[in-house]
């Protein structure tokens, strides 16, 4: 290992909001490594620091170029740099998408349970959740494509929001879902968000296809959304990339988040993306070990622990989901007591939709011994959460 | 002096939207300041870089405090923390107060000439810009209170965007004016904001007052959007505060911001914005006076050199107000031939609205090399530009 996973980062006191907890407090709920972050994101942050002026900045092609150069380089997906613009984030270019390509009251669909902002996203905007629930089954999701095509066929749906890999699942789509989602959408002229954030997270021994990979004319229905913050955990660094190969929509789109004023980069957000993208790739690959390590150790310790609980076999993301239906239905009652017993602080499943509720999201991206504590208070507290209850 | 304003800070080649030019040009256009910025912020910086982490943010008790605790010190303005909220930038805001508290096709009034964004702010969000445009007379600007009552009282008028000091015009209204204007507004039910980001500038022998500040009424009916980007150079940190009184208002432009993802702040937003008014006083004062010293340069270059210009008397700001009318009805062509000629790059007036087609505007704030090479190209520019159009 070249790099520090193992050393905790101190960061109480620092306005973190994972970390704006009690002092006896273990927080693994929402999506933010406790890593220290790749040391030349640390050095391009500096080198800028050092330049001694902050004002008003540019977006260079060389942003462009990083975007497109990692792309090909980790997904082999050719994206042509003027197909790319700058946003402040992920979800602030989903919220001003909503806005501009969807009016007031139509539909807009997602695959539940899915990441809780895309309701907000929605619902601040006056647009209608329309959720089309995966099937479970045998400890697996999957699309209810004859329930999707229903909703998508609705004149009312005009845009799907869409998560490859899907947060909080961890489900990697296989290409033929791909094309089979992408084809209704564009049979029923709905629109395509890609939230692909978590793509770079794919577990080692699945592959991760883009949405608009799978052929000219769903690239040409699909907005994707990318970014290094997930990653490489920049969220505060507030940089990502919107992808857009059609013309006319990526002219919407520019004029969307110009109107909204999250298209104008801070100090740091391009030098972030470019050192993250140009120079972060050994680190990733030490990172993804590290993440299989947790990934087997909390299996492991929970299944063992609770041959009650099943942790869903995951393809991406550094997030467990733990179905609990064994157990409850209210997985937020079940957090609130592991919460107050033990201080460990989970996030609830029902915030997700679909059958979330009877699951608990857990974030094991952290350094071991910080895991290993999440899972003796997790074990301490179902045990008496058991006791009490039975 | 213990501040460094004398040497240039090398902005090429750093993404600068001011420095993107060519490399034989010198801009003295946009309102951004070519000095090394106040130590205490860079240290601020440097501090959370070494903090490795960079996820989700909060804003803390500490950021409110020290809006209220500098405006109290600075301006004997009593801001209670509690009407604060942090944006990323006052443009943003404007725009996402434009959006929540207007409706498509509304009214919204400016004095012209007046700081160019607020018409995009306008316009971008489908509301028609109504300018009330200033009286000029005796090189000295003022408010045309019949016109500008005519046009509040429109029924279709719902919002003023008011800049307090005046940009580019660099006026500090006083009380008698603000009461007027603020006391109009109420009677015609016209919501106010107010923009206040230059008020830190204003210059020593002159005093400002925030509009909140004239009576209960009018903080009543205010928005004030503040920020140290201005003062201090930290445009690309993307911080500012939106404080309004009123707390039905303050509810609806809080929910309005958070709609528009411009409420969170990136990972030195806070720091940056609490260590310029925790700790940046030492460097602001000695600001002022070298803007002071840098106007009187300038004053004196032009006026002495040309006495068909005249520079209009400023009480705030770092930007001088050039009156061309003897030359040009058109700045445009005369800041185009400016810069073709010799490289230096001004802002011509017209962007502002008004009688702006008869000046440039000229951002003064650079280290003293900068400002002499920047007036003698003037001088050469001018002086070609008569014998070829007399």
């Amino acid at each position: 290992m070249n790099f520090d996973f193992k050393t905790p980062v101190n960061r109480k006191g620092t306005h973190s909001y994972k970390w704006d907890v009690e002092d006896h407090e273990l927080p693994m709920w929402v999506a933010d490594m406790d890593f220290k972050t790749a040391p030349a994101i640390t050095q391009a942050i500096l080198n800028r620091t050092h330049q001694d002026a902050f004002g008003y900045n540019i977006v260079p092609q060389s942003f462009y170029d990083s975007v497109a150069k990692w792309w090909k380089k980790r997904h082999h997906w050719d994206i042509d740099p003027k197909w790319v613009m700058f946003c402040s984030g992920v979800v602030p270019a989903i919220s001003s998408i909503v806005r501009k390509m969807t009016q007031p009251q139509e539909h807009v669909i997602v695959l539940s349970p899915v990441y809780n902002i895309f309701y907000n996203s929605i619902i601040n905007n006056n647009r209608i959740v329309v959720e089309s629930k995966l099937n479970y089954q045998n400890e697996t999701y999957s699309i209810n494509f004859e329930d999707l095509e229903a909703k998508l066929s609705d004149p009312k749906s005009t845009l799907l929001i869409f998560c490859n890999p899907h947060n909080p699942i961890g489900k990697v789509w296989d290409k033929e879902t791909l094309k089979k989602v992408g084809d209704l959408c564009i049979k029923h002229k709905v629109l395509i968000i890609s939230d692909e954030i978590h793509c770079d997270l794919t577990h080692p021994e699945y592959t991760y296809t883009p949405m608009a990979s799978i052929s000219h004319d769903i690239s040409q229905n699909t907005i994707t959304c990318i970014s290094p913050t997930k990653t490489f955990n920049l969220a505060g660094l507030q940089t990502s990339a919107i992808v857009v190969a059609n013309e006319t929509v990526r002219k919407q789109v520019h004029r969307g988040i110009n109107t909204d004023e999250v298209a104008e980069p801070n100090t740091f957000a391009i030098q972030a993306c470019e050192a993250a993208f140009n120079h972060g790739e050994p680190w990733l690959n030490e990172l993804l070990m590290i993440l299989q390590e947790n990934r087997e150790t909390l299996t492991q310790a929970i299944t063992s622990a609770f041959s009650e609980l099943k942790i869903i076999q995951s393809e991406a993301t550094y997030l467990a989901w733990l179905d609990c239906s064994n157990i409850t239905d209210d997985t937020q009652a079940l957090c609130d007591y592991i919460r107050k017993e033990t201080g460990l602080y989970l996030s609830a499943g029902h915030i997700f939709g679909g059958n979330g509720d009877q699951f608990i999201r857990w974030n094991y991206a952290c350094p071991k011994t910080i895991l290993e504590d999440g899972i003796s208070r997790f074990i301490k507290a179902l045990t008496h959460y058991q006791s009490n209850h039975t």
